[in-house]
């Protein structure tokens, strides 16, 4: 909570009651699911009262949606758009996922939700299209032979490593990072990859 | 429900009243998940009382463990113990999972709990532990030059096709079987493989 939101008596200036409803849900849906929270504890944890809140989402299934919209909407801009790295280093640079990162929150959202026709699912669902989208772009760029194919490949690892995290309760990206590298160097011809994998060949 | 288990007047005969709290946890949790299934859903779905409940267990929690302990307890029996498939071959059969198996019930206890000391989290981490070490097992006896870390890469495998396959709602285990034997391939020296492989290298 930033200083702007709280005022006197208990009541909020500076963001607007939508604002407020949704970052409560951003801290609340994150510390113990979306199904554990409910929209009496969110109405309360925002500072506005029920009404107020239909006034602004039909019901939580809309809430639930808004707040998976929220996240990272360039898709990994931290990742796909750094122009310091050779492609090849971005496909490996999607797995440096520090280990106190929070579970990711679609498969969070897709796992609790149980209805694939659910909006917050759809979305989920768009969103990791997306990023194996970006990935097989990248893996284009890098010169791999079935770009759309490596992309599916990466994007299933870093599922499979946020998945394991959460149920081992230990880091699992870095086995991940492993076997990227492997179907990296497989599906890369030695004469499209990076100076460094072409001195190795050379040398 | 069996024939057995429906009696006059909607009283229940055969299997005893934990068998039926179990019974219908068993049912709930997978089709409508953990946190939204109530214990007073449980209990009118098994038709006992609540006192009759908390008498077989001290509350949620306990039963949401011994739900988990309920399913493979000696884990992918019907993988490991063929003995009509080479070691190779027994490591691919782990990704041979039927489109319509619901979401491993281990990663969904993980994600729903958000607890890692839950009795149920702590179980679900000693199970995809015991999967890791049977892999790892099933790669020593392929002659893998690293089992320990085949096993742990083809759990990951499995934990990120069964978490991909529920977020975008399509199976994903065929994209996972793919990255496996290339991985298999990889880790296991020629002349450790099966017939197939030695015939590939010879010819």
């Amino acid at each position: 909570m930033t200083e702007l939101e709280k005022g006197p008596q208990g009541r909020r200036r500076g963001r607007g009651a939508r604002e407020r409803i949704i970052s409560a849900s951003q801290q609340l849906f994150r510390e113990q699911g979306i199904n554990r929270t409910g929209m009496d504890q969110l109405c309360a944890a925002a500072q506005v009262s029920k009404r107020t809140a239909y006034q602004h989402f039909t019901g939580k299934d809309e809430l639930v949606a808004e707040y998976l919209r929220r996240f990272d909407p360039s898709v990994l801009p931290g990742v796909f758009d750094r122009t310091d790295l050779t492609p090849r280093e971005r496909l490996l640079a999607a797995f440096d996922i520090p280990p106190t990162t929070p579970l990711c929150p679609y498969i969070g959202a897709a796992v609790e939700l149980h209805d694939p026709q659910h909006p917050a699912s759809q979305y989920a669902r768009d969103y990791k299209k997306a990023v194996a989208a970006r990935l097989a772009d990248t893996a284009r760029e890098a010169g791999a032979t079935d770009p759309e194919q490596l992309g599916e490949q990466l994007a299933l690892l870093i599922d499979g490593a946020a998945a394991r995290t959460r149920v081992l309760n230990a880091d699992a990206f870095p086995t991940a990072a492993a076997i990227a590298a492997v179907l990296i160097d497989n599906a890369i011809p030695a004469t499209a990859g990076d100076d460094r994998r072409r001195e190795e060949v050379s040398s």
